[in-house]
Order: C-alpha cells, then structure tokens, then sequence
C-alpha cells in the first residue's frame, strides 16, 4: 500500500500517518519526492486498511498494490480449475457450450429441445426455473415444477443441468436437482447467495454483474471459494454502458484478463451480452477465438412464443449453424468442441 | 406498443406482426410510412409484450409506450407520499435528515454519536449492523448485537432507526429492532428480498442500484409496493461511470425526474454518492437545491478509525456546519429542515 | 512515480526498471514488500513517463503521484482567477449568468431576447453563429452573418457575446465579433483549436467533453494556459452514461472537485446537462448550491419552433422564475447575483 | 416519427401537434391509446424533426423511426464497399493489417520496421506524424518531417501509408504524403476536419470517438460521405466505460452491427481498444472472429523506448505469433488473409 501526502502535508502530518501504518502492524518506509511525500507500507495489505488511512489529514490518496483476492488468484493456484458436472467440463482443452431456452416452460418444450442441444452438441443444458424478472408483473418461473421437468430433460439426455437459485432459503432444493448453481448478475453480490453456494459443495456459475469490476468479480468468486468450494466458472455477460444499439456491452477482453489474474474458468454469454439475436453467432466466435473456455447460450424453438427474452434467443437451426462455425474457430485456436 | 418494421418487411410479415399483436388481446393499427409501415398496439402494455413481438420476422425495433410501473407512478396517485416513522418523516415540507455511521461499532459508539447527531438536527439514525461488504475478509457487522445497540440509541434519543437487511431471512430481526429497513443498491434487483420486505409491513428506505435505469429504480419499488406496503422512500446513491476522482457519479437530475414520474419521496445520499468527505457537504445543499425531500449521510467520531467507509465519513464538527448551510438552502426553496 | 513489480519478477528486472528510472533522470527507490517490490521515481514526473516504464519486464503497473497539469493547478497560482469580459465576470462574488438561443436565428429574434434576457438578469449572451452538429442535413448556423447579429445584439444591451469557435481557421473572425471564444464539448480535445484559441489572447469558454475525466478537462485547458492566456473558464455540461431518461448525466461533484484542483472558474450547463426544460430550473439552483461561479443557459421565445435544441430550451417566462429561484439560492451559499 | 403524448394531454394538445405536424410537410395520424394517445407523423423523416415537436405542450416523448444516415446506409447501397490504396484493400474477403509504431521517431525506425512488417504479413503501414496528445507537455510528432519518413517507408516497401490528419489545414500537406487519412477518435465530430478530408477525395480511415453512439458514429462518416467520398474505413477502438483493467473497453458486436446497417468496411484497433500489450493478440483474434474486415495494430521493437503508447504496442516478434494466429482464425471464418 503507498500512502501519497499533499504537497502541502506538514511533517506531523507524515508522522501520524507512518505511526497509524505501524499501529496497523505494517512497516512504514517514508520516501520524500520533490514535491510531496509519500509512505509505503510493507506487510500484508488486508482489505478494508485502504480506508483508514485515506481520511488521515494530510493524505491525498492511498493506492493499494496487492490484488485483494487470494483464493481466486492464479498466484496462490498455477494450475488451472477444471468444473465438472456429469457431462460438462469447463476449464479443459475441450470447450463446454451450455443451451438451452431462458425459462423452462413444460416438460414437453424442455426434453424435446434438449436431445435436439445434444445432438447438435451441447455439453450442458440451461434453463430458468426460478426467474429474476426486473417487473413483479413478468413471469417469475415454474419454480420446483420446472426443476423437475428438467430432472426430466436430464434423464432422457444426460445433459448436466445448469440453473439460477435466486435466494439463500433456495439452495437446498436447486441443488437437489441441478448439477450446476447458477449465480445471476443481479445477485453477483447477494453475499448471503454466495455463501450458501460456496456451503452446497455443488459448481458454481457465477454470472458477472452489469457493472462489476474484475475485482469485485473475483471477490465475489472468492466468497465461494471461502467456503471450500473450488469449482467455480466465472461467466461475461455484458456490462452496462452508453451503448443502446445491444442490450449490454460485451468486453470480451475480460477473458484474457480473467485467465490471468485467476486459475478459474470464464465462460461468455453472447444471450445477454447482446440482446439481439443476429449478434449472437459472431459473438460466440469471437469468444472461442479470445480463448473463452465455454458457451452459454439462449435457445428456444420458437422465439417468438418464448416466454422471456425472445429478442437475444436463436433457434435450433441457428444454433447448428452457429456450432458448426464455432467448431472450426476453436480448432483454428487448438481447442476441441 | 408501437412495432417498427423493417423497410425490406414482407406484406406477410406486416400481417403475421397484425394477428400476433391481436392474439395478445390488443388492437393493431397499420400505418403505412414512406420508407417503413409502423404497427400500433392500443390496450393495456403488459410487461413483457415487447419481448414477444421483437424476435418475429421482419421487425426491426419494438418501443414501449407506457411506463412499466404502476403503484409507483404519480399518474395513479396525484398525491405525494409522506413516510413516517417516529422522529422520522420523509416526503412532506420538512426536510428529514439520517445520519450515522457507516457500521454500528459499539454501544457506546453509537449512543453518544446519536446523542450529539439529534441536537445537531438529524431525524433518523443510520448506522450498520449486518453489512454487504466486497470482501469476505473485511469486517461483516455486528447483526444481531449491532440491532440492540440502534435500539439503545434509539431508547437515548428517539431518533427512528435506518438500517440494512440483507437477506429474507433477516428480514424478522431486523423489523423487531429497527423502524425503518434499508435495502441496499447491491440488493436492488434481490426480489426475494424487496417482497420480504414488502410483507413485513415497515417503511421501507430502497437504494439505486449503481447501474439501474430509473424504470428498473421504480420496479424495483413495484415489488414492494405490490405487497401492499406504500411506504417506500428512494435513495439517490450515485452510479457507476467512468468518472474516477469521485467513487460514484451522484446525478441529481434524478430528484426532480423522479419526484414527477413517482409520488414516492426523494432522498439523496451524498457520501456514497461521493466516496469523499470534503464532497459531501456541497453536494448535500446541491441535492437539496434539486429538491430531495431528505439526506442520508454518514458521520464518525474518527472517521480514520471507522470500520467501514472512512474515506466519505464526515466527522461530527463538519456535520453540524453542513446542516447550517443545508438549513439555508432548504429556506431558499421554501423547505424546513 | 510508483512502479509495481509483479510477484513473480526477477532480481535482473527491478534491476533493469531502477537502471530505466536512473537514465530518465529520476531517483530511483527500492522498497521490497512481502509479497513484490515497489520502485519509487523521485523527481519532476513528466508526462510520458509512466508510458515508458509499462512495458518493461516484469512490471505490473505504474502508479503516477502527481497531477499531469501544472498552470491549471491551485497548487501553482493559489488566487482563484476571475474572467472578465464587458458585463460579464465569472470567478469573483457574483455568480455570471449566460443565457440566450441554442442557434442565433435572426437579427431581431437576438436582440428582442438579449434585451429580455438582460432585463431578467443576465450577464452574457450566449447564441450559435457556428454550429457543430451530428448530422450533416442539420442546419449549421448563420456563421459571420450570426456573428454580426450578435454584435448588434451587444450594441443595444452591453452584454459580452460568448460564441463557439468549431475551426482554428475561424478564430480570427469569431474573435473579432465575440468577447469569449467558446470551445465546445466535442472539441474539448482539438488541441489545433485550443492553441488557436490561446493565441488569441481573448477569454476561453471550454466545456466538458462528454466522456472526459477531470485531468484531460484540466490538461486541456491547460493547452490553453500554456499559450499565456490565463483568460479560461471551465463549463460542466455533463457526461454520457448508460442513463438514458436524461440526454447526459450532470455530475454537480465535478464543481466543488475542480475548484479544489484549480484555480480556474467555473460554470454549469443544465441544458445541455439534462436535455429536459422541466429538469433545467432544478439543477441550475443545484450547481450555485454546489459552488458554481455561473450558469450558461438556453432560453428561446418559443422553444418549438427553435432551429436546434429545442427540448432543452426554456421560455423567457421559466427563465425569470428560474433567476428568482437562483437569487435565494445565492444568497443562501453567500454569493450575490 | 411517433409523438407520444401525455396521458394527461388536452384535445387542444393533441391538435396543436397535429397541425405542427402537417406544417412540417407530414402527415398526421392520430391513434388514441388505453391510457394515452400517439401521432405517427409519416413521410421524410429530416433530422431536427424530433427536437421541434418534443417542447411541444402535451408531449411526452418523441420516438424517431428512420435512422438518420443515408449514405452510409446498408438500405441505399447493397454492395459492400471495397477500399483500396496501393497494398490495402479493406471490405473484400481478405483481411487487411495496418501495423506500425505510435509515433514516427526516425526514418531508421520506420523503414526497418516496414520492412520486417511487410515479410510479415502487414498491408498497410501506421505511423503518427501529427500527434493528439492529452497533455501539451507530452511529444507531439516530427510533422512534415515524419511524412516523409513515412513516404521513404512505401518507397522502400510498397505499403500504403495511414496516418492521422489532425486539422483541416493540415488536410493538403498530409494528403500529399499520406495514401489513407485517418481521423482519431477525439476528432471524429471535429465536422470541418471531416468535410476537408471527405473533400480531399483520398481514402478515410474514421475511429470511433470513445462515446459515440453507432448512428453519431455513421453521421461522422456521413459527412466524409456526402461531400463525394465513398472510400471510408469505419475503426472500432474501444469505449469509454467504468472498466479499469483496460484502457477502453472494446465491444466487438459494433462489427456485425455496422456490417449489418452500412456498406462500409469494418475494422478493429485491438491496441487502442485494451491499451495492454498482452490482450492485443487474443482480441485480434477475435476481431476477425466477430468478422472484422482489417486489424490496426502498434508495433515497435522496443516498446520500452517508443516515444508513445508504449503499454499497448508489441514487438515484431509478437506481431508474427499473433498474425500466425490470426490466419488460422481467418481460414476458419472463410477469409483469407
């Protein structure tokens, strides 16, 4: 942590501040610059020391150095997490690609359009029991009617499932019937959500925020991986910007990034980090060509009919198309699908 | 409802838009434009219509016409809102004003901090118990013990309680203690917890989520009210933007949007709307200038010793000259305080 | 200057980045922390520099200590500076009011409202003579006609014309007609204009680009001052962001933040800062509220009918209750108007 | 044009608008609503129709139909345009590649690393002569002298030369050199640059300005268009976001989108886009993925010593991974490279 002193800072000013860094169990180093002062602090950077400091009369800012994650970091873990779940692996050679329609609407609409994903593929299937609809007047789910019917879909399939749990009181029966927890962007900081994940023992999904940093992604993975769960796939899904021609904005830089920083997976949603599904396909290359390790993506067999977000879900068809153009995208980057 | 077509639209296309828009129980209007025809829904626009129309052929855009909210909007109720609760009121001619700290630290922390905010004119004490917090290393409030200490304040000084409940089931413990719940812009968008809140009948205090639209703001406030609880008070937080010498971006055009689309009353809170102390005392009177019918603000004895959120804390010396210049403003736009 | 090595840099690479410092003319410093070794660059930290030490082996960032702007800076000049051009002085006391049409239309519709404008308080004319606009079938503005329309405007009321100059090329004659030169927001960073400006010795009206962060706002008025011209007023007129029930987002914070940094005045923006007439009034009593030194204002007779901007124009009629409600506001913060 | 009225409008509103409309050459459509009612205006959708009905009493909003560019439009021209310059060719099915330094530093410099670009695969050469800097203190280019460098480069290598022209004085000179003219970001609605470049009849390369919208981003080419120039290159580089471990934020669906809208070719500045040398490869790749029609890249043998950009620029060895890399991605995609 370095604490930088204003220009103006008077000399007890810079004593308070090297006395309040050793109080704290630190090592103060002054450094006197040209124009002003500034103070590292050697030993372990803790979250939430930052903030002590800062209000320190005399201090201009506090930059910290450490990242403030641990669990997460590829430091701490060189080799790279690989989540498995029945037929998905998702941090492997192999790239997982998750499909399925944004709400499991029967049980007729979700087998039969999971052995047409297989077929076409599909190493996991998705779908929406438990809805987080941004109005109380929207359909909010078949909640565990759905998680049956998908029971259902992976019995006929194999196909492991992958779905939102939206409250803490939830995780016992989604974990009764799903392979994967799904962590939606909203509740990216639901941290009693987290915790209760991380306590399931089952993989986690963990869906970035629409405004999220990457450390605060990584904190919130960490919150999981606190409770001595490691199966962790962290997901892009957009974020939210000026941008109003897509739903959200898609940085798939964040997958590099993210493949540095942690030994986690990062799978990217092209769904929802568009809104539209004409961008979907290109986006789903795109996203194997910058190294993602896997796919989710919204498809229903009539769009239009579906029952939530018909604009960014391609059907069947377009879904084979997009496979088999993905497919050679990611032998062109030595991945196999 | 209004369905924009494309220019290459079939006239197929149009009809098929025309019987869709009827099966939804609405009436279609075709009105043929120079370049492009444009279809009319005229009946009651039901969240998620929208969603239906845009994935069907030939269409290019869908625009809503109406708002989304309902129980929230000032065009169901003329007349505005007042929340009370004890000391507090919120929403009339006088202006309300919470202080405290970020986290309830101690007893006696926060009996004395009370004692001084009241005579210094504070209305509501805020003050943290169970705290949302980045980081699962960083201090997570004192719950339960934390609720007992605001109630001591509170049997001190008759200040009404402001505090955050993270989760449904906190949602019992914290109404037994505190007068007012706090829900958090993390937890905006947390459903399972605005209905929880909802049905335990209290006022509610609902903040911006840090990337929400005002439409999603107002929804957000739907699901309480939708559970028969019309005491709802809006905080303006700030938001996420690329601006870096603030932590968040505090936009107050917000206040006076909000006041016209909603009757719900208005509250800023410049501290996190800042993240930085000398900020926060002029936007304080800039929020009441904009028109806020209350302030929440964060005070500490030593803010370079609080637990959480030094950085943005006023200390008690800087709030009794902040109130003296808001008491002015707030005389200037015919308000009290 | 900070630079951060990375955990994992070898002892040749902090050698190769303090043998990099020393040959750049700085102090070199190294600080060996628990975890990764920080380098501390003692001395005059130009501009350029972080971006030669990023590169380099084993770096992980670089953190910059001081602030990139010197003659824009309340550390060099510690007065505040008080333009002053005919009626009008912005800087000082009284808080200057810059008020007239987005586009100057004609001779009478300029002189017919500057005389109303005057009347109501105003202490500059603000009008279109050169207009940047997104379409090229937009109408572009009168330009030198314009610009003697302003001129006769002047001549019947005595207020300063303050008026954009889009090209380096067009600064003579704007000058030769106008008493301020302004630079709008999406020239903010047309550093040809910015000299060209500074050239001329006459006082600089700079606005906001949509998306700067405050040190390129203050480095380019620094372009300006570096030209010898100290004439130079900052304008807030908000920034872009994922909000969309405003045309721009209005970040009053940036004020009392500016103010703090420099020495220069500065002024807000509401219309263009919200887009809406109805939002215009509040947010104008917010800013002095906040500390603004002035507000530029668009007020037209009738806003329909308005060549450009007419959804963010008020009426002469809103603009004098507008001016009632700022006087009491002034008066409140101890600033006359 | 669809003009939403109030639900509170008056039948004297509503007609008002109605005759505005019919004076503005439209034609009228009344359709009353549920809850409100809306007037479609049909006909030629000139831009500015929007802002003179929004004052309008009784309105509510105005929703545009038309986009606003037509000469860029897809609509107007099927065929996808071809730039061509020299070695360039941009828009057919093989890929091109700009690659060079920041900066021109030295005629040494540029010709040897032309050199080693070309053998690599490079089409077209970058190099700054006139350079944008946001500090006045920072290096700001050899000028006519880093013009001829660059013409010495093409001599020696064939390839054609793109540098950024500045300022619509400088237009003639860097047209003398220069065989594409590229307008940076922070000029992109610099409007008399734009009409000087589009009336230099040489090809324009136009970067995306860091917060335009895609329809200000087609209206900035629309006016290189409408003065005659068909030979435009649309340049993704990257948005301004809250995003903090990149420069920018580079959002690749802009790709399929403005393939999709406009005629003109497509291409990518993963340099720009992240400002971190090791992200550059892995969004090249998925540039060409997402279906980019060219790349432009910073490349200098020794980044640590480029006078510029240093962070974001790799070495020739770099640059011959990743267009090794990049091939294999073109071939998947069915482009040629």
């Amino acid at each position: 942590m370095i604490v930088v002193m204003k220009p103006e800072a008077t000399q007890d000013q810079i004593e308070h501040v090297r006395d309040h860094i050793s109080a704290l169990g630190l090592q103060p180093q002054v450094i006197v610059g040209q124009h002003q002062t500034v103070i590292a602090a050697i030993g372990e950077e803790r979250p939430g020391l930052v903030e002590t400091l800062e209000p320190a009369p005399g201090v201009e800012k506090v930059l910290p150095i450490m990242a403030p994650y641990k669990r997460a970091s590829s430091e701490l873990k060189k080799e790279r997490t690989v989540v498995r779940a029945r037929s998905l692996e998702i941090g492997g050679k192999a790239i997982g690609v998750i499909a399925g329609p944004c709400s499991v609407e029967s049980e007729e609409q979700i087998v039969s359009l999971a052995i047409k994903l297989k077929a076409l593929g599909a190493t996991g299937l998705r779908g929406g029991a438990y809805k987080p609809r941004t109005s109380p007047y929207s359909f909010q789910g078949h909640k565990v009617e759905g998680l049956k019917m998908l029971a259902t879909a992976r019995a006929e399939t194999g196909l492991a499932i992958v779905t939102e749990v939206m409250a803490p009181e939830h995780v016992p029966v989604v974990a009764e019937y799903a392979d994967v927890l799904q962590i939606g962007a909203r509740n990216m900081q639901n941290y009693q959500l987290l915790t209760a994940v991380g306590d399931s023992g089952k993989p986690a999904f963990l869906k970035r925020g629409m405004s999220a940093t990457m450390d605060e992604f990584l904190l919130a993975a960490e919150y999981i991986l606190d409770r001595g769960n490691d199966q962790v796939i962290l997901c892009e899904r957009g974020v939210r910007t000026f941008e109003e021609h897509t739903r959200f904005t898609l940085p798939l830089a964040s997958v590099p990034y993210l493949q540095a920083k942690s030994h986690l997976p990062v799978v990217v949603d092209p769904s929802h980090g568009t809104g539209k599904a004409p961008l979907v396909p290109p986006m789903a290359r795109a996203a194997i060509a910058a190294g993602a390790d896997g796919l989710m993506v919204e498809v229903h067999d009539d769009p239009e009919h579906a029952m939530s977000d018909g604009a960014q879900t391609i059907t069947p068809e377009a879904f084979a198309r997009m496979m088999a153009e993905c497919r050679r995208v990611a032998e062109a980057v030595d991945r196999t699908f």
